[in-house]
């Protein structure tokens, strides 16, 4: 924390003493116009995504701190562009604030962004800051991607194998653990500390892509997938529903944090990792070879965990048969207006 | 209006509702993925501009509809891709909602940004929806420009003719006539409604470049400039401080819309042009001969206004002596956090 500004408020020092401090986190060379500029590589796409966070309802300072709001905030964007097959160029930033939120807390939250972004190289390329009643952040990612690699929703074709490219239900357990902190008091300090991780400080995977890329290699056919941000089940019915399409997904080989396994029921757990959501891993769906060899190089929590089928439902099988199959339908997380 | 929705609230149809009702405004190819993919050009570069708008601060249902609310929103991100030379490709609308707005409202302030954007052939390519405590607009705006054209403020050179392309002072004389309309009994219908639309609808002057790039020809030197926003005194002032230079600008070449010659004093004019702002002209500083010539092909209010010096001020001269001369600093008009 910067001494100078920790009692400092944002009425301080206004707007403009706000944008000073800002910049700091900007490449040099694009402040002070109107827009800013980015070059780009020749025949790529631009790709372009928008969030906006709002605070008590997208975040809330009992779980989160500003670093961890604005790491959280980076790598939602970050990946919906990987989600498509896009490399990130750089994100905006729009800013509404209360005049009594600390300039630390913006500090904060600029190092938790910047933090997130630089491990992609990527830079905050421009913003706005307003007054505003409620902390507001609405960020603009922009990347750019080869257009025959752009990843789709709709391009799910039969007999695709559907891969995770990670475990599903930590960051819902990492909430849980923050809100309750009792409920882990069967967990070892290192589980409880990778699950509140996941949490607070998801990866995007644009990692996944590079690797992706070399597999393919000159191979035309289309990936479908997206990420599982607001869960797994969401991302299944998703794409099966733009594809036109139905899937089989084992429920046996959907990977789950080591600690759920001693923790939580069969019951509990498979429901943290379809309908918890932020885990921000990646659903792809595409021939199985390809596939596995995919899910074998990225190992740690990567699997294929079903089939695309020429069904229109999601259907949750049990291998073991200990549970009854059953249909996916949207997580019932989504945001309602009250 | 639509009536079917009139009386709907927000909240009656929840996040995704809404964005059924808003994805109409989108083309169709690039509704349903984690981003929005769109081609550009080979050799442009991206320019990305964003802005923050709060209901209550930005804007007020006394003097602005939701239709004037979405198109003013849209002219301000495209004057801004104007400003820096590029040709806009798309914008992407980040919305916060109190479950309370009517839907109508949203769309009718979608059907303002439509109206604007429709001009210069500009999608809406992406956007959120989520729920706020108060309306909040979040737009960023990206183009593509020729990185030997671009416009920005650090390049204004001495010797350099200041032009503007059109009035100053109509858009706050509108907001005026708004606010207290008995202040416009002096002026006639027409008048009044010039001036009000101004305010209401400005139009960025994206019609500027493609005149500018012609004139040019082939020529390399480069332009400084940038929009009148946040007033004509702080342009000049801004693109002063960017390039090291000064100015020295003729009060009676300012272009005032013509009513204020018998609706105003000399002062209050004079204060309306310089500090009124949301114009949303372009001030631009080149060459004597390109700057005559783009004066003269836009007619309507476009003027040569002063020239740059190499003092370190912008100094508002009066050729008829009937003021003397005054040093411009920024406007008062910065918004402060309070």
């Amino acid at each position: 924390m910067n001494t100078e500004s920790s009692s400092l408020l944002v009425k301080d020092i206004g707007e403009q003493g706000l944008l000073q401090i800002l910049q700091r986190f900007c490449p040099t060379e694009i402040i002070g116009d109107d827009a800013a500029v980015i070059a780009t590589e020749l025949e790529q796409s631009l790709v372009v995504t928008t969030d906006v966070l709002v605070d008590k309802i997208h975040f809330s300072e009992l779980t989160t701190s500003a670093v961890d709001v604005g790491w959280r905030a980076a790598a939602a964007n970050l990946s919906d562009l990987a989600a498509m097959g896009a490399s990130p160029l750089g994100i905006t930033v729009g800013l509404g604030l209360p005049g009594d939120v600390s300039v630390s807390w913006v500090e904060q939250m600029y190092v938790g962004m910047t933090q997130c972004l630089q491990q992609y190289n990527t830079p905050i390329v421009g913003g706005d800051v307003v007054r505003s009643p409620v902390i507001t952040i609405a960020i603009t990612a922009f990347g750019q991607a080869y257009p025959q690699r752009i990843i789709r929703r709709n391009q799910a074709q039969v007999g695709d194998t559907i891969i995770v490219t990670g475990v599903h239900g930590a960051s819902r357990a990492g909430l849980e653990l923050l809100l309750h902190p009792e409920k882990g008091e069967n967990l070892s300090p290192e589980e409880t500390k990778a699950l509140i991780s996941a949490h607070q400080r998801p990866q995007p995977r644009l990692d996944v892509l590079p690797i992706l890329w070399q597999i393919l290699g000159s191979s035309q056919f289309a990936i479908a997938g997206m990420d599982s941000s607001d869960g797994l089940a969401d991302a299944l019915v998703q794409i099966c529903r733009a594809s036109n399409v139905g899937a089989v997904v084992e429920r046996t080989q959907i990977p789950l944090p080591p600690a759920f396994v001693h923790w939580l029921t069969k019951e509990q757990a498979l429901e943290y990792s379809l309908y918890g959501g932020e885990d921000f891993e990646l659903v792809l769906c595409l021939p199985k070879e390809p596939a596995y060899k995919l899910v074998q190089i990225l190992g740690q929590g990567a699997a294929a965990i079903g089939k695309i089928t020429n069904g229109s439902t999601v259907v949750l099988h049990d291998q073991k048969q200990e549970f009854p199959d059953q249909v996916l339908t949207f997580s019932q997380g989504f945001q309602h207006f009250s």
